[in-house]
């Protein structure tokens, strides 16, 4: 006997009616230059659509930002179904995604042997007050909580990487060897389509000083890109020094204090016009022929220039080199270039800074790093010698929609089963229930049409259809169908625990 | 040649040195009475030292909260080493714990073939502005976004799960089967010790009316205790419904607008005086007789009682008797009981409520959910039957602390690469690469003593040791010790690679 003549019950369809169509254009912003390590634009594979239309909220007053949003007429006052302003839902199938990147993330830290760690997402505004300008600390999404005190909802993560650091004081044995996948978030006043909001992978070497824990951050990178198929022709890792602009800035005299301003100045090269570079920077205090020779070293792309320039003595030469060599030992010397531009955004680098790129040149950054030697003496400790990136999920999605190489990941159930006779709802539930004590996923459907079962276990790529009706029972048989060959066939109720 | 004598340099140990020790009092608030379902108190597992203590941050203005903060005098101003009041931070070992229960809540939901979903933590305040007075929207943790718009760290997930359900509108299949593990926040302003962020795992099923939806949840939930080791005799499940309380105000001629507050308020019993809720209950405008009749059904502890009470055509009575009924099918009948007193705080439930708690009874709910087919139309909405509940991690933690179920999670790693000699960083790095090519997590160790390397490789649970050395190197050798069976031997570089 067939499946579909075991059938008694046609049961009506569910459907889920609400009034307003929800399906919302996929309207994307215009495009726009990023070149910073932060969010995506719209165009990532991931909930594109979240921030392009918005249903007008009634109940709330109008905003004061600029609003694109479209003002959808509901006589029941529909509430506004998006999420907030800059930020995502994770339906199912955008999850997947997110759950198949940060599992990567995951592996590769565990392959360089790092501990996972995290911090709460609202932080002290404190942590993340600094001098130097940068855009990160101009866009916190910062306010007054209503005890009165200064919270943030943090912008990036080493910081509160630091103070964990500091807190747990003696009891840590050094080097620490610290991973975590956090939300970050900003506030940017005028956002237009811009994310407030990203996953960042950070992975952390505390109390190393040697160029070798770069090296091993690097190496996790080019691990992590490799198991996302990404090659060394798809993407590059520039890598520069802090030093060779400390070195310049002595050569001129510049005082020190000036250096974290300075870096972030020249950090925007290629962002904003070289006449705004050069003004912020002779407005910082800096004379107009360091401002030619910080310009001119930054243009070098080659280390034997850099040598020529600065002399083999100087720690900024050395350290690249020692760098480069050790790339050649790990064997991912083909995904690194210097490239003196590269200068990185933060305020408390110090030496070696790297980040990662498409050739092709069409996106920001994909994550970017470096050495902070100086960064806990600012929170009043003793410094630590360390260094970290940070590899966001906004790039790194762009990328791979570009390549081709998303992955396509679909529901996974193991068993439906499918109740046809409302009086067996017993035996049913005993079936369901221990096929999931032998960790067997399984979804139990009643009330269903026969072809809305069918449909549903292609959607979810069930292995089985197990059928549990009337006409079989009498015999003490269930119905099965393995849905990938066909075949179909009685079993006893205990055959279908048993190990196969 | 044994490993130690094949020493040839001996490096001074790193140690990571502070000014103030950060090894803080593990102080304790008072016990207090909980009986919510929300944010444990400082006696759990993980992080209990958070709120306890925390170190002064100058740079801030004095705190309008009560403060119990300990100021700690320090010449260089250190920062506030605490993360924000209420909050905690997840350092290695309290990671190992909250991964290891968030992946049983994760396998557990795929055995149940629940897919995983995401929301902002940041949400609009109007999700969850609602009459009724809770707890739960009297402690949001909300505030103005720079933009004007009210906003609010959630402090709980469904209402978020209902807002992206109709904006999928019918581009979804239902029934949908959903879950999600995230933080929840709440700002309570007189915090002694109690926290303001916990994490949730929620389980909702989507367009399902029959009471099979809430006997698939509990399963979930008894499915997840079989995993982490508790029994029934450790834990049970209150059943009621509010159809029970929905009865009585029918028989009363209580209008149904005041149901929601009535609940709310029925839910405080057992917290506070008897005579407050009376009070309560009376300001609603329920005459004496309604609430003597509410508060002598609510202490109905049998289901034949309670049929004698509201008769057998009852759909309280019918819907409980099915859910007995399935919880047989199932195999799970001895983990639940009826009792009327279950209530629940949250004012959108309307049919079968739950919660599970420790036999013993010193513990808060472990986890609590209910049936709400009203909820979206409360958003503009068609009304869609749904049902779901709220595992946090807070009770959870405590019980299995109790019970001496915690596990011992230590961190794991394949091999510790040991470079002895400095000049064979090379080899060294190519043997750490390749192992880390198939799969094996390598810790690379330079610049320290062996009996560090020892102490360590012990404390990370390494199953192998490989010494790289000049004199097995010159004969192309490396020294293996694996860490388990004391076992020294030499291998050549490519046997440590090969499949063993």
């Amino acid at each position: 006997m067939s499946i579909a003549s075991s059938i008694e019950h046609i049961i009506p369809r569910l459907y889920l009616s609400l009034k307003p169509p929800a399906s919302l254009p996929r309207a994307l912003p215009p495009p726009r230059e990023h070149r910073r390590l932060f969010f995506r634009p719209l165009s990532s594979p991931i909930a594109a659509s979240v921030d392009s239309t918005a249903i007008k909220d009634n109940a709330r007053p109008p905003s004061t930002d600029d609003d694109t949003s479209v003002s959808v007429a509901s006589e029941r006052s529909l509430v506004d179904v998006n999420p907030p302003r800059g930020t995502r839902d994770f339906p199912p199938e955008d999850m997947r995604l997110r759950n198949w990147l940060f599992n990567n993330f995951r592996e590769v830290s565990r392959l360089l042997s790092f501990e996972e760690v995290d911090f709460p997402v609202l932080e002290s505004e404190a942590l993340f007050i600094r001098k130097g300008g940068e855009e990160i600390t101009q866009q916190l999404y910062n306010f007054e909580d209503k005890g009165g005190r200064r919270v943030v909802l943090r912008p990036e993560i080493t910081p509160s990487l630091a103070r964990l650091v500091i807190k747990q004081g003696k009891s840590v044995s050094l080097p620490l060897k610290w991973f975590t996948i956090g939300q970050c978030w900003r506030y940017e006043r005028m956002t237009r389509g811009r994310r407030r909001e990203h996953y960042q992978w950070n992975m952390d070497i505390i109390g190393l000083s040697k160029v070798r824990a770069e090296a091993e951050l690097i190496h996790a990178i080019v691990l992590l890109f490799g198991r996302l198929g990404i090659t060394s022709s798809d993407v590059g890792i520039r890598i520069s020094s802090r030093k060779v602009l400390q070195a310049v800035l002595q050569l001129h005299s510049i005082p020190e204090h000036l250096f974290a301003e300075v870096c972030v100045i020249v950090d925007k090269m290629g962002k904003v016009s070289r006449d705004v570079i050069e003004n912020e920077l002779m407005t910082t205090g800096v004379s107009i022929e360091a401002v030619k020779g910080i310009i001119e070293v930054l243009s070098l792309k080659s280390l034997s220039k850099l040598e020529e320039v600065l002399g083999s003595e100087d720690e900024a030469v050395t350290d690249l080199k020692s760098l480069f060599l050790l790339a050649e030992h790990y064997g991912y010397i083909q995904w690194i270039n210097f490239d003196a531009s590269v200068v990185r955004g933060l305020a408390y680098y110090t030496g070696i800074v790297f980040e990662a790129f498409d050739r092709e040149g069409k996106l920001r950054a994909i994550c970017g790093g470096g050495r902070y030697d100086r960064l806990f003496s600012t929170f009043g400790s003793d410094d630590i010698p360390a260094c970290g990136f940070g590899f966001g999920d906004a790039v790194i999605f762009e990328l791979l929609k570009e390549k081709g190489l998303l992955p396509d990941l679909n529901r996974q159930v193991d068993d439906i089963v499918f109740l046809l006779d409302e009086e067996l709802e017993g035996p049913a539930l005993k079936i369901v229930s221990s096929l999931r004590q032998t960790g067997r996923s399984v979804d139990l459907i009643q009330d269903k049409r026969l072809k809305w079962v069918f449909k549903h276990a292609e959607r979810i790529n069930a292995e089985r259809l197990i059928l549990v009706g009337n006409s079989e029972w009498q015999r003490g048989m269930v119905r099965v169908k393995i849905l990938a060959t066909r075949d179909e066939f009685e079993v006893k109720m205990d055959e279908l625990t048993a190990p196969s």
